[in-house]
């Protein structure tokens, strides 16, 4: 059984149809940064990651869109590398 | 200075020219899983995941295009969860 971890950052990409694009990315809007695309990230307490998926459950059609959360301890338990234009809001320092 | 990681796990999402998404997409597929639109996943080793980096670097318009490498230890060290249709391959036993 794999230990309970205390999640306060996570990373959403999405895959959704066109007509749920929009309020998917308004929810996420409201709980984290935009990074890319369809991809957000952020610190985010548990709590709020819980608000934010039963927010995304009800918009989301299952057997069309897919959402995938990926949750983190912190942001020192990953390490970050871009490649290309770097316009993009992480904070973190690009060393690429 | 943040002490020296080893990491063994990779997500991979990129935002490319569509002229290269191609190119980018078979780079991606020599080293790691599609897992969803323009992101892959999967366990990398060290050495691998430099020479991915220099292969996208030698595709990659840096004016045009976005690569984002989020690098882990492992995939333990963090947790996932999924809205929507599951038909991704993850090996991950799905728990929403």
């Amino acid at each position: 059984m794999r230990k309970k971890i205390n999640y306060n950052y996570a990373f959403v990409f999405y895959d959704v149809n066109e007509k749920r694009v929009q309020k998917v990315f308004k929810i996420c809007k409201k709980y984290l940064s935009h990074f890319q695309n369809s991809v957000f990230r952020g610190e985010i307490t548990p709590s709020k990651l819980m608000k934010l998926k039963l927010e995304l459950q009800k918009v989301i059609v299952d057997e069309e869109d897919f959402v995938c959360i990926i949750k983190l301890m912190n942001d020192d338990v990953f390490g970050e590398e871009f490649i290309g234009k770097k316009d993009v809001e992480t904070g973190e320092s690009l060393f690429l």
